[in-house]
């Protein structure tokens, strides 16, 4: 186990009603808040009224800056900081999934920062202060209420980068698996798969002795597996919600991956996809993920398959080991399209035409440093693997 | 799954060599340290002298509160409390496991309390404020390093008793894996066992739908099987240091308890042996486990037992269920006997004297509210199967 410095200091409100603990929280962290979220949804299944009713004070100024796209665009980052500075903004409440809590800790780092935003994307360690971030999760997907990363797109340059910090993390999150029902189920799906992705990419590491990191990933893969094709079939079943809402905070919170070594690979290859072609971020990782897991599979990860194949999809420990690993990855693929996800780049409208280009840049970009070091031919290979 | 409201705050600096954090630790909250430890075994190991050269600083003044006994006293918490008073000591160092820990928090509770400390371990509610408390681990067991709780004994009265509060979690833990590797094979087996009661009594619950906490729970399980032996064997053994370390800390922080509800049986059946008797807490939860198993296996228990007996021990899960739930219990008694703890209650000196007076204290405290409700007659015979 390598050393590490754990530090998860969300505190998260969980379950049903707990929308009821929003108002003392804010009023925490001071009088002015700027209500961040993406588009009409909130307002139809009723979130926006409760929360509202929440800020209902005459303590509390509310501020809001809505429209925070999918794969979350600079320009609203943009627009948040100035807000922040111009209305003297004390907290930011971010209400829905990943992009709106990720384009808010943009914004929060931003309100203290004099240049332009980009530059804190660019180069994470420019992030020195950030207001505080309360989030109000509609979405179990990326894990943004209890980390402290986020993803930022920039259409113009053709980029999707990561960043963070550990002062952006939230400093609290209301999750309230209620909040997820009217997701639709392809919806559904994809954030079950981009939670599996975080945790597959933490779980597929090189460090000797991380024992119970690996048991815990395992749970969060199993609960995955049990709980993300109730919730497609069964969008109101509460615990459905509860566990893949639980789970995907817990995926990508540091708990399975401090003492390990994590090597991204599957993300930075997707992060392309989308960067280009703005697809749901969970569909292209369950497209590339069993592509790369065959792509990598060799005498030197064989072993890391085989507790992968009998731990998290119970095959039978006696088989050869390669056997296995190849059942293992053929439920990982048939699992993905179990729940509906369209299993190939075609379908989602990507053909030839830019995978060169997207090869090198995600090689650049991250999956060179990957658990299997990935160059521009590897990737164009898994790409094509994934047509 | 329940609603729960999640807060570990605890930053932990896990690892080799990471003292060298202590100093700026120390310095974030203040001037004035209360140094608590227990006996000599600190000095004999070294780790007195590293921690003593990181308070070697003209901004740091030391005090210390040393002698604290492994069922800590009342009087010693109350000799802390006089000394932080006196000093105005700004922050306290516990360095030891977890009674030293346990010892710490009361203090840290009484210096901002006018009367007797034993008041607050009557009535947690009384508790207020805390001094801030860093914690430097040399044992793995309590888990008292990322949690709230503490259990002060009171000799006068025969009474052991737990307190508690969100304000008393460490605020930082400092845990090196090397600094259990002096621990004796039958303090570390104990150690084991008090791990793992801590999971079982969280793990055998009622609650629907806490699957992911289940799951989290065998990982722990499975770790403290895996390297609980080892450790015994090996004391120079890292990652079997490591990992049994990381699981007490994760036994009892909440994150396997939190949506759940626990009842506490075996703990308060064992604070009474060790009230009258003064025996390690972890023989006598490793000697009532598997009699308090075998005392509630019922038709409404069994399921637990199965899902104990498969995923924990790897029975087979086509056998008849009962078949599998005794061999569970038949596999947690022969662990524990083979990591060398004496299994008999005979065998640390208890014999049949005050076993009425002590099975109905431990009704009383605790056992009457457990996952099955034992009364005085239930814990009576249980106290009897263990002789």
């Amino acid at each position: 186990m390598k050393n590490f410095d754990y530090n998860i200091p969300t505190r998260v409100h969980f379950g049903k009603g707990q929308i009821s603990k929003l108002r003392g929280e804010v009023k925490n962290f001071g009088h002015n808040v700027l209500l961040v979220y993406g588009g009409n949804s909130i307002k139809r299944n009723g979130i926006y009224d409760q929360v509202m009713e929440q800020l209902n004070d005459s303590d509390i100024n509310v501020f809001e800056l809505s429209g925070i796209a999918p794969n979350p665009r600079i320009d609203s980052a943009r627009d948040g900081v100035k807000l922040c500075k111009e209305c003297k903004i004390d907290v930011i409440l971010a209400v829905g999934g990943g992009s709106v809590i990720d384009c808010s800790k943009l914004i929060a780092a931003g309100a203290f920062y004099d240049g332009d935003p980009w530059d804190l994307v660019l180069k994470s360690s420019l992030i020195k202060e950030a207001l505080p971030i309360i989030s109000v999760l509609t979405l179990s997907a990326t894990g943004s209420e209890m980390d402290g990363f986020a993803v930022i797109s920039n259409m113009e340059t053709n980029d999707k980068l990561g960043m963070g910090g550990e002062i952006l993390k939230p400093r609290v999150s209301i999750l309230d698996p209620e909040y997820t029902y009217t997701v639709p189920a392809n919806q559904t799906a994809a954030g079950t798969a981009d939670i599996m992705s975080h945790i597959i990419e933490t779980y597929f590491h090189d460090v000797e002795g991380a024992y119970l990191q690996d048991r815990f990933a395992e749970s969060l893969l199993k609960t995955c597996i049990e709980f993300g094709p109730i919730a497609v079939k069964e969008p109101e079943n509460y615990d459905a919600r509860a566990n893949l809402m639980w789970a995907g905070s817990h995926a990508i919170n540091g708990m399975i991956s401090y003492g390990t070594d994590v090597g991204w690979s599957v993300h930075p290859m997707e992060h392309e996809l989308s960067a280009y072609y703005d697809i749901t971020h969970g569909v292209g990782l369950a497209i590339l993920t069993p592509r790369w897991m065959k792509h990598i599979l060799s005498d030197k990860t064989v072993g890391k398959f085989v507790d992968y194949g009998v731990n998290v999809w119970g095959i039978d420990s006696s088989l050869d080991k390669f056997e296995i690993a190849n059942m293992a990855i053929e439920k990982t693929y048939d699992f993905f399209a179990s729940i509906g996800i369209p299993m190939n780049l075609r379908e989602v409208g990507i053909d030839e035409e830019n995978l060169e280009v997207m090869a090198e840049f995600a090689s650049k970009r991250g999956a060179k440093y990957g658990y299997v070091s990935l160059s521009k031919e590897d990737v164009l290979e898994i790409y094509k693997m994934s047509l």
